[in-house]
């Protein structure tokens, strides 16, 4: 591209990313990128901008020719599918946010890009602000990972802040996330733990080489979180954290998981609180790095836009080089043990889900909760069932990677 | 460069950076890129590694043009600099990890860059294995910074939490850091702030475009902390940590200073611990950015400038696009006023540094302690002073850009 030229960008959606972007631009006044068309989808909807900047026919911004740019910024994950497999087909460079749209459909847009020789980057669609995708992909391209794990969610980060650092009631604390414009437009993908899911979905492709269908990554939420929870938390000393984390066993397989964990004092994520995200990468050779930053809001998932906006103008595109670099795809450690908390009213849950069952901490006629070790496969295949129960559970530490090193919990008796 | 081949890499010094680059290349074996020649100073040292891989002749490595690049880990930085101009003279392609050096020299070594064709990158130079230039270089390079400040010493940090978390005294700790590898050959650079320094001159480059001298910046050191002052962290409910640390003020102007600083439990710095270094980033948009990881030791350092050999071969370079966009050079805010706690025993002292002071900590025969508001040209007159009279200076919140923040102290009387 003509680098002294205003570059022409067309943007899908006008929600919180997009105002956001629109925003940065409006007051940057020195970059050279000018919005030329506003796609949105509903022409009664009352909109910030005079009506005649935008359009309503994604076909028409799709067959602009005079748009340098696209940036994709829909909350819908279908629509955004069309869009971006639409404009990388004709070759365009493409900028989205669309987490869901990327976990799902990975293998293939490569494969558009490949084919047809556009360019798709996605830095807002995980952590927000934090350029993690960027670092892991570029900085950490040659070192051997052996984890990354972090909070990925700012929406339900936000809430357990409320609901541990201000005594606020669950839905208090969902309101206050919804109205701050942090949450999805469902707020069940943010607090049931879907949107981690595909968030770790992405970081595993570029951290461990491995494209997972988020159908194999057994997800909880906090959407289930009771009293009793917050006492067994408070009691360990702990706050209770959303963790996605992927990490690498001694036999080179993979352990990817969406879980509620405690997080006591001494743990980096403990500090990432409100709409924080915070991901932790452990290299083989620098050791733990922690990346914290805004994981939600309009102007730091806006400037995160913009900065692969300006990244695709200077000829950027992932290198993938964890993928072309891999032997083999390293498989899914099914046999994994994770030491969890489990409160479930429901006595056949418990049967199912082959628990070694550690401790009875409560056994009251109406709840149940214990800890024990339970694995992967038994996680993957129960969890439809867990949250069909109501049922909630949660690691006792957020350092999936050594159970040994779980610091032990206290007997607690629930009352 | 030819990518399929193997890159031969010139090493000068052979360190605790050289070695960690030398057995990282060793372990990763399907790394493209050779040690070929390991350039270091003294034949009658006894090294890991048979004679013949070295040369003692720094000339003979410079004009060997089957090297591809060259790599500066030596510690003395006039060595490096003859070193470094020289290879860029020949428009070579060197990585160093030398800080000294690029804040000494970074005008000169830009204009070498563009004259002869040469590329020098320093990823290793601050805050160890956090990529921090390259983030800011590349991901923030569009979005207006207001501060980046934080921990960039990895020894002095060290010591200060064995001080704090294990009641160590000083010199123990500082012979455990030296034993450990985290200091400099001249451990005094780490102490007395000049490191950090020369760490947050060449930050100030990236993140504000403005070339710093050393000699511009004030810098305050661990070196004379005395139990007083850690008895006033204690009384506080606060840490001390030593913060480098640079800000724009509303009129556009920079405040650079290197400061030991009280550190409460809410600070995002209170979490590095030990060797590791903390960054954070705060933009205009993305608001505050945390980047923690290892700030010293032969791995994360080595990991540093393998990221740096990686991209200088793959054709990178920095394009210091902050100081290509800015329209005048910020100048710096001499009359910025920053709250502090000073002891010192010499009343000339006090006299001389114009200091408003606002309460009276102490006044014992033999140590008075002060707390009040001193501006920046008063720290940079009197900073040899201040350390020539073994005075402890500390700031009294981390965050100097906000003095009004401060979280007021208590009213201590020290016995």
């Amino acid at each position: 591209m003509d680098s002294n030229r205003i570059l022409k960008i067309g943007l899908f959606g006008f929600g919180c990313v997009g105002q956001g972007l629109y925003d940065i631009l409006a007051r940057e006044k020195n970059l050279p990128f000018q919005i030329e068309k506003i796609c949105v989808k509903d022409p009664a909807k009352v909109r910030p901008l005079p009506a005649e900047e935008f359009s309503f026919n994604p076909e028409e911004v799709l067959a602009d020719d005079q748009l340098d740019l696209l940036v994709e910024a829909i909350s819908d994950a279908t629509e955004a599918y069309g869009i971006v497999t639409a404009a990388l087909r004709k070759g365009r460079r493409v900028v989205t946010a669309n987490k869901k749209l990327v976990a799902y459909h990975l293998p293939e847009l490569l494969e558009l890009q490949e084919q047809f020789g556009g360019v798709l980057l996605y830095e807002a669609a995980v952590a927000g602000g934090i350029p993690i995708i960027r670092t892991v992909e570029e900085y950490f391209s040659n070192e051997p990972l052996e984890r990354v794990h972090g909070i990925l969610n700012g929406s339900s980060n936000y809430i357990l802040s409320q609901i541990f650092q201000k005594q606020k009631p669950y839905a208090d604390a969902l309101k206050e996330a919804q109205d701050k414009g942090f949450a999805e437009l469902d707020p069940w993908l943010d607090v049931a733990g879907a949107d981690s899911r595909h968030k770790l979905c992405i970081l595993t492709a570029h951290a461990f080489g491995r494209t997972l269908a988020p159908q194999e990554v057994a997800f909880f939420g906090i959407d289930s979180l009771g009293n009793r929870d917050l006492e067994f938390a408070r009691q360990n000393g702990s706050t209770i954290k959303l963790v996605a984390s992927v990490h690498l066993t001694p036999e080179g397989e993979i352990v990817p998981l969406v879980l509620p964990s405690l997080v006591g004092d001494a743990d980096d994520l403990k500090m990432v609180e409100q709409e924080f995200n915070g991901v932790v990468v452990q290299g083989g050779y620098s050791g733990p790095q922690l990346f914290k930053g805004k994981g939600a809001g309009g102007h730091p998932t806006g400037a995160a836009v913009l900065s692969d906006v300006i990244s695709i103008s200077n000829g950027y595109r992932y290198g993938y080089k964890k993928l072309q670099q891999r032997q083999a795809e390293p498989a899914l450690a099914l046999d994994f043990q994770i030491e969890v908390y489990l409160r479930t009213s429901d006595p056949n849950l418990l049967e199912s889900l082959d628990f070694y069952r550690q401790r009875i901490i409560e056994s009251a006629a109406d709840s149940d909760s214990v800890v024990g070790m339970v694995t992967l496969e038994s996680l993957l295949r129960n969890q439809d069932k867990i949250r069909e129960a109501g049922a909630f559970i949660l690691a006792l530490s957020s350092d999936f990677a050594s159970p040994k090193n779980v610091k032990k919990y206290e007997a607690v008796e629930l009352s």
